[in-house]
């Protein structure tokens, strides 16, 4: 027979496959919408998704892949074509992009006036203090003598903030005085200014919320950072006191229900030596303090993404065992991850390996392991070990 | 820019993303393909599916397709062209095929001379009872006066089989007389006779074997069928002996080693009243009975058989609760199971609902519903009423 077998299928043969289920569009083809993908599989859900290059993690695990600019509104409309909803693996799609989409009667989800505080730090710390949600002290500054006055109040260090484009650390400067935020001033970018929170950990609280109104709250984990990137996530946050952790699913659930989040939000949060907790961060897709939910929860948080976004009743956030921790694989100087499975698989047939198809660059998110177990010191040891070896082939 | 977004990216752009992982080819774009690419998509290996149409299961979620037939050698060299291995999501590539390509040099898992023995039941019955492995009474039957002879020694009913190209119930004919049997004969399909063996449930075990040798079983399931197809699959057998669950193990293990199979094995088996078991089919692939572990077992069969093919240490295949019920979703009357979602996933915040992306037909495997708990009759309700309502929109 005439055979298509020795090359992939054409364009114009994949655009006659009928979707049997709604077509969710994903802006953005890196891990995130990687691993959409598993949960899209399942749902029965058709994942199209906008891609920069050809070689992008999700662009080699989904059928349906748009070459386009996101920042790009003709790229913009054209992708969303047929889509019954569109949403993101990232924050730079332009705010008013977003908006134009949705005059045109596109569901977008999370929407731009949620999105926005996602995007826009300024705009979100105005948000989040006139709805009395617990923040560091801060200001908006365009000049040394404003981060001077405002480090006359607040003492150094002065952390100073992308307003926005930031992400893994880039884009937040701690500056121990006025010749560093002279310096930081200098880039011209444009900040504003926080007070240095004396915090005990980081914890972070993902949340879902569908436009029907339902919403749910994972348990409070713990984020382990070195150098402004995620290493590991402890869930549940070991020891947390019941009535903080209630209460910091309380903030991440109200701050999701004021600005109208549709989808996941992910709060990013200080806990203070009394137990209390100040937002950071807000990201409104699946965030990688949720990649234990894969393995470590009923619903993982790219199925419960899904859910909110089509506005279907909500999955349960239940763990599926006592302690699960996940451990980020930083790229390391030898490219072949692979060659490094044997190991890890056999040291722990227990542990879950995701590597994301994307090449391996120092200090890169490549990839992510995760442990589940009963003991905190023991499946943290199993995660570390997996993740250090496969990112550097020493044993830890 | 100009904009590639308004159509999917066209196959010149798609050849030019070079792997970064192995890549598995699977003949075959079935559901368990496309289960198989969840798998993959963890692990960061490269799924390549050969479909017959663009609108197959997998085909409609995996990057790399290609369209030819499974038949045609040409087809298949053309589509092994590029893997690291090739695989099967059924059984219907000739054997001959898969001999062609072992010789031309490439790994295919299973083998030739360990698949025969999953397409051919005479093959497979032959070898299965020269290894002692207990089997129904059998035989080669080539006209009326053999299947009679065959009766007289074992009793009516007789069970014809297909030799080749069975599947759920089809092919298999409970013949009460000399008249059935002659209505089976009068077809012209090849079969062979088995004594009807008076079983007091199905049960099968799904175990996996590794090019290196290494070997795991799952626990023992119970496999309800209805009409020669499972609806219903409860993992563990419920209060099966440990003795016999590890009998059935061991001879699940050892047909593996002595077949020689590399990839899944699983192993219907029928439970006698003394608790002793009978080997009824053999497939080397993932199959129905083990759909349960996505969700109830460390490590999925469809990472495990990818692990398996790959050669890579295999992962636990640990229960990840005490009692695990998979449902099949059949094919109702109403194609819109999308819009029954609503309901099943608000009735029950913990079940997992997976959709094939199948059109639907009555009777046809179009998903299967999974839950997990610890009491057997709470989650067998809870499998049962989704599954059911999913298909029709009933409430059991």
């Amino acid at each position: 027979m005439a055979s298509g077998a020795d090359a992939p299928l054409p364009r114009d043969a994949r655009d006659l496959a009928a979707p049997l289920g709604p077509v969710v569009g994903m802006v953005g083809a890196g891990q995130l919408a990687r691993m959409t993908q598993q949960a899209a599989i399942a749902l029965g859900v058709e994942l199209r998704v906008l891609a920069n290059a050809r070689d992008e993690s999700a662009a080699r695990v989904v059928a349906d892949v748009r070459l386009g600019d996101h920042r790009d509104l003709a790229d913009l409309r054209a992708f969303a074509k047929g889509c019954d909803v569109i949403t993101f693996d990232h924050e730079h799609v332009p705010t008013e992009h977003i908006r134009a989409l949705e005059a045109a009667g596109l569901p977008v989800r999370p929407g731009a006036d949620a999105l926005v505080h996602a995007q826009d730090k300024l705009a979100m710390r105005r948000r989040l203090s006139d709805l009395g949600v617990p923040c560091p002290a801060w200001a908006p500054v365009d000049s040394l003598a404003a981060v001077e006055a405002f480090a006359e109040e607040h003492g150094w260090p002065v952390v100073l903030k992308a307003v926005r484009g930031g992400y893994d650390g880039k884009g937040v400067w701690v500056c121990a005085d006025a010749e560093e935020a002279g310096e930081v001033l200098a880039t011209g970018t444009a900040v504003l200014a926080e007070a240095f929170v004396p915090f005990e950990r980081e914890v972070a609280v993902l949340v879902a919320r569908s436009p029907h109104g339902q919403g749910v709250s994972y348990p409070v984990v713990e984020t382990v950072q070195r150098d402004g990137i995620c290493v590991e996530v402890l869930a549940p946050a070991p020891g947390i006191d019941p009535e903080h952790a209630a209460n910091a699913q309380r903030v991440a659930l109200t701050v999701a229900r004021e600005l109208g989040v549709t989808g996941l939000l992910a709060v990013e949060m200080f806990q203070l030596a009394d137990g209390s907790v100040v937002v950071n961060e807000l990201a409104m897709r699946p965030h990688n303090s949720g990649h234990w939910t894969i393995e470590g929860s009923r619903t993982s948080q790219f199925e419960q993404h899904l859910r909110a976004i089509l506005d279907l009743p909500l999955g349960s956030p239940e763990m599926t065992a006592p302690v699960v921790v996940m451990a980020n694989v930083l790229g390391g100087s030898d490219p072949d991850v692979f060659s490094r499975y044997e190991h890890v698989m056999a040291h722990d047939p227990r542990v879950k390996v995701h590597f994301y198809g994307k090449r391996v660059r120092p200090g890169r998110k490549i990839g992510h392991v995760t442990a589940v177990g009963t003991d905190l010191e023991e499946v943290r040891a199993r995660a570390r070990h997996a993740a250090v070896y496969l990112a550097t082939g020493e044993y830890v």
